[in-house]
């Protein structure tokens, strides 16, 4: 093996792991501002959310390009090759996570700052900044390789589902008690729902992650 | 170039089609029988559709391993490498599909006869079935290779999202009318937009699919 090749591989593995750490924090962003632009019926910020979105899908597409073009000149075997599946995956799972953020800035948009809403989006912001915390998790999990951190990521996914539900149906309450409300709050049980699989995909790149570190499925 | 080597590569090529075909065939199945199973309240058929699942998430998973080792060890360009990565897109998004399925079939476990929901559901098959048949549309345009076919999946799109948005706003009116009805009718809306994301995954398919045979994005 020449110390040459050997160097400029590794390079190109740490500019992967660069531009996933990127998508980390801009969906990350995207999440608190998604939560953020709904909690304050702020539709300018909720049309950032929408636009920042296309960063996000340019990322993956370079992740993407790049791991397929690392595969075919260096055909890597074992722990690297793990490395640049589980780049391709993590990219997937983040992209998705900024389309479920703009889904929701979406709806915050359609929703308006109409006060009806306001008593029950609060109930939304404990969940929403949960699945943002394990979203910034994941990455720290990723980019120090620490599948401890992984693991708490994957265990914690059970209580967020507990959040869900519970929000789910404390919406369905409002949406009998008041069916005036009911265009509103099936935005929000959307919004919930979106949140919720935010949190699922947070899952996931927990999953890869430690496969990528231990090389183990959990 | 060696006549065997392209032999046994063009060999690989079409097993990992093979793989793709059948990930189609059990796609476009599972929404039948999912959409089948919430409009006979057919709890047996709707437990079948979720162990069906596992297939396609098994299928999938042998179409990347087979994708990344074709990639390492022939190093394909141009044609061949679009084939490639199209296929592990492809994929995907018929696993994704599978996923909604079974959600669908999951939401019709949990209504199960409820006869409140029964005149409801009839509104829901043609957006059902319309994917299911958007689903064995963009599976023939990969396997005929026929970017026409692919453009004609990608165009109904929108004819879609017209028939989501008219069934979104029935139910809304229904509870409305009759409170009682929120808790079956907020199922029926998450299965609604379940069928309504098959349809995006099948367009995705008709791009990836067009992007293989013309090398051109729509």
């Amino acid at each position: 093996m020449q110390p040459h090749t050997v160097t400029s591989f590794d390079a190109e593995l740490k500019a992967m792991a660069g531009l996933i750490g990127e998508m980390v924090s801009r969906a990350e962003a995207s999440v608190a501002d998604a939560a953020k632009a709904l909690d304050e019926g702020n539709v300018k910020l909720a049309h950032q959310v929408i636009e920042a979105d296309t960063a996000l899908d340019r990322l993956q597409h370079k992740v993407e390009e790049m791991a397929f073009s690392v595969i075919a000149r260096r055909q890597p075997v074992s722990v690297d090759l793990r490395a640049i599946v589980a780049a391709i995956r993590i990219a997937n799972d983040l992209e998705r996570i900024g389309d479920l953020a703009k889904n929701v800035a979406k709806r915050a948009i359609a929703m308006g700052q109409s006060p009806a809403a306001v008593k029950v989006v609060s109930s939304l912001l404990p969940l929403a900044l949960r699945v943002k915390e394990q979203v910034r998790l994941v990455g720290e999990a990723y980019r120090t390789r620490d599948s401890g951190i992984a693991l708490e990521v994957w265990r914690s996914d059970g209580a967020i589902d507990k959040m869900h539900t519970s929000l789910f149906r404390e919406l369905l309450t409002y949406m009998m008690e008041d069916p005036r409300s009911i265009g509103t709050c099936t935005h929000l049980l959307f919004c919930a729902k979106n949140f919720e699989r935010i949190g699922d995909h947070a899952t996931n790149i927990a999953e890869t992650t430690n496969y990528m570190i231990t090389g183990q499925v959990l």
